[in-house]
């Protein structure tokens, strides 16, 4: 069937045929289909939408498209964890060392940071020398040696998804459920994991603003992943105020390594506990949830999830030294601290205009080409549900020579809400689909 | 507002301001819209439809792209004829020098033919030296001397349309009421008439198969016409079998000679006569449509007709004599004859079988780039109803060296549609909008 008749079958809201489904994919990738029939099919896509069979026979053809991990000489289950992304989340570089140290391997492949978002990659490269660009041989021999690696996406994983998802941000086609899910999974299909632990943000910073739209996201997550023979379990989290008291990216490797030590901030441990904890089970490295939670409880008490994330940045060709004495991550010099303007309970911090405050500083990219500030970013000073009085510190600007300092304290005046009563207690789990 | 928000909006589902429009046309005329976002736009309209406030802007903005014809130095009013295409439709080589012989100013812009429907400048050109690419200037001094004149559209006239048409074309972005009025419209109105007669095809050799779709579509055009000031009607005709007895171009040159001459089959006679008087009385060139239908009858009887098209070929270069003698434009020598397998009344001649078949000969195209056989065609030979013996005579295939005949043959034969009843006499004219 020709590209243009498979896109007026979309176009018309009929099911397409796996056969309709892997010449779209196999266009993309080799260039068969211009850019115009592509989107063209992704406007019709995100239009009339995706059966559960035809999302999942995308993900698995855009897995395809290109090389996957082998891992098989690996012994043991391999989990990887995703989040769609959120402001000061850095649960991956915790978890995954705590997970490796329960006996999950954890071949996490991640991402860089978009408009208000943070990623992985770019926290991590902080690190001085901390290499995420890794050939296949080295990621299975740190893998063998410490059990977890963290890298970028090389070119030749799942290539239709690089150009369509250049395609979407320019034709107002990222908004679409089957793609988004395509997109996501169709990566983690390519490393060659067992099972998948996602973690679907909801709220103000989130990609999905309501608990509907998360779920409906983690369903047909999940759905693809089991009709791929990947058992994914996803955990719908908040994502309305920013998680832990650092937002940026040298400030966020040092709140994750002072989690690893049992110090961090109880939302951020508990997210990563939570989560490394359902790796376990899913890799069979516990009996029950509760023996899984003991586990990964007891790798961070015991500081082996410590040592294993110091083992990894010592692998990857970054200084472990970092690992001990945190303050060796330069921050930029400049603070500025924004206060509350009046008296009232700090009812709520909105997580994206943090996020774009602190992507104001220069912590994070508008665009893919940008480069990010590591030393910049933004400290959360006042604690969510406390009663201020007004010029109260809450949030400290980290800014290098006032780069972009007007426009982050505007945002991180917006940002601060405040009240007459204390807020109610928020869940930091608000549901989970598994 | 960035190209990518207007594509939004628009799937969406929210009606687009004109300025979004504008910014639409222009991006399609000076390429500041690569063609991955324009067939984005495309699709988002295609599903999402197009107010007639918005499909008014479109044409408007489309006929704006380009050059338009200026036509302020000819005194009377200038009034064009479009049909929505079908098979064996000459009206326009009949009724335009019809219009003219009554003092109506006709400055015609056709088509080429494509798939199985023909195209009128494709049937002129098989007329020798006939051109259709005229100069502004040539142009206007044989409407002055003439009164009627047809020619191709120029690279000049709605270049957003001609960018926009060929991606729909492969984007499976055709089937959409307001791009279909848009791309017609806007044409018409760059040829700077006063006035519009449409002939909307119904049925199954036409681009609309049902009378609901037709009447949409012609509600549509009609509207947005108005909305431009030009006077805009629409006759709903039927397309279910071909009109008249000759499909191909030479040989429906030949049936239009004969019409002007008063011996043309009589469905290609009424009909147009029909939109020649509409034309008339929209020129004021008649105080009634009962006053509009006497002056076109007369001048066809007259033979006033006749000689307007004699002059039309002379002043477009052909030559005048094929007029006279119409066996002067020849046929293919191949003749193959279609029978009807078994006795009972012919009910139907499917119009879009029989241009398929004419098509297949080579008397149309299946690319904008095929060239077509001038020679080459079909002869209705038996009449809509007639009650016929097995083995009877109803369609002559034209054919060249035997080029397409086995295909031709197979969907003429087809196109036979035996019953064993008499079929309901069928109105030429099914519906009008005004």
């Amino acid at each position: 069937m020709h590209a243009v008749e498979i896109i007026r079958k979309k176009r018309d809201g009929l099911a397409l045929e796996r056969d309709d489904v892997a010449r779209f994919v196999s266009g993309a990738t080799d260039g068969s289909w211009p850019d115009y029939q592509l989107s063209a099919m992704l406007m019709a896509t995100v239009l009339r939408g995706m059966t559960d069979e035809e999302t999942a026979w995308l993900t698995e053809a855009m897995a395809q498209s290109g090389a996957r991990f082998d891992l098989g000489r690996l012994a043991g289950r391999k989990v990887d964890k995703h989040s769609t992304g959120g402001v000061g989340d850095k649960t991956s570089l915790i978890l995954a060392p705590l997970a490796a140290a329960c006996g999950v391997v954890v071949p996490m492949m991640s991402g860089r940071g978009l408009g208000h978002t943070g990623g992985t990659l770019d926290k991590l490269e902080s690190i001085p020398g901390f290499r995420v660009d890794l050939g296949a041989r080295e990621i299975v021999d740190i893998l063998e040696d410490v059990g977890c690696v963290i890298v970028g996406q090389t070119e030749d994983i799942a290539p239709a998804d690089r150009r369509l998802y250049r395609l979407r941000d320019v034709t107002a086609t990222v908004e679409s459920i089957p793609l988004i899910t395509a997109s996501i999974m169709s990566k983690k299909l390519a490393e060659g994991i067992d099972a998948l632990v996602l973690d679907v943000k909801v709220g103000s910073g989130a990609f999905m603003r309501t608990l509907d739209d998360a779920e409906r996201l983690a369903r047909s997550m999940v759905r693809a992943g089991a009709l791929a023979g990947v058992r994914t379990e996803a955990l719908l989290t908040q994502m309305d105020a920013p998680l832990g008291r650092a937002v940026g990216n040298s400030i966020e490797v040092v709140e994750s390594i002072q989690t690893l030590r049992g110090q961090g901030p109880r939302d951020v441990t508990e997210l990563s506990l939570l989560l490394a904890a359902r790796m376990v089970l899913l890799a069979g490295r516990a009996a029950s949830a509760g023996d899984a939670d003991r586990r990964v409880r007891e790798a961070l008490a015991s500081g082996a999830g410590f040592e294993r994330f110091r083992r990894m940045i010592e692998r990857q060709g970054g200084d472990p030294e970092v690992a001990d004495e945190p303050e060796r991550l330069l921050l930029a010099p400049g603070r500025e601290i924004v206060r509350a303007p009046r008296a009232g309970y700090l009812t709520g911090l909105d997580a994206l205009l943090v996020g774009r405050a602190a992507a104001a500083l220069g912590a994070g990219r508008a665009t893919a080409e940008a480069r990010v500030d590591h030393g910049v970013g933004i400290r959360v000073i006042a604690t969510l549900g406390a009663l201020l009085r007004a010029g109260d510190p809450v949030l400290e600007l980290i800014h290098r020579d006032g780069n972009g300092l007007a426009d982050a304290a505007d945002l991180a005046r917006q940002a601060i809400e405040l009240g007459g009563a204390p807020p109610a207690p928020r869940p930091l789990v608000v549901g989970d689909v598994v």
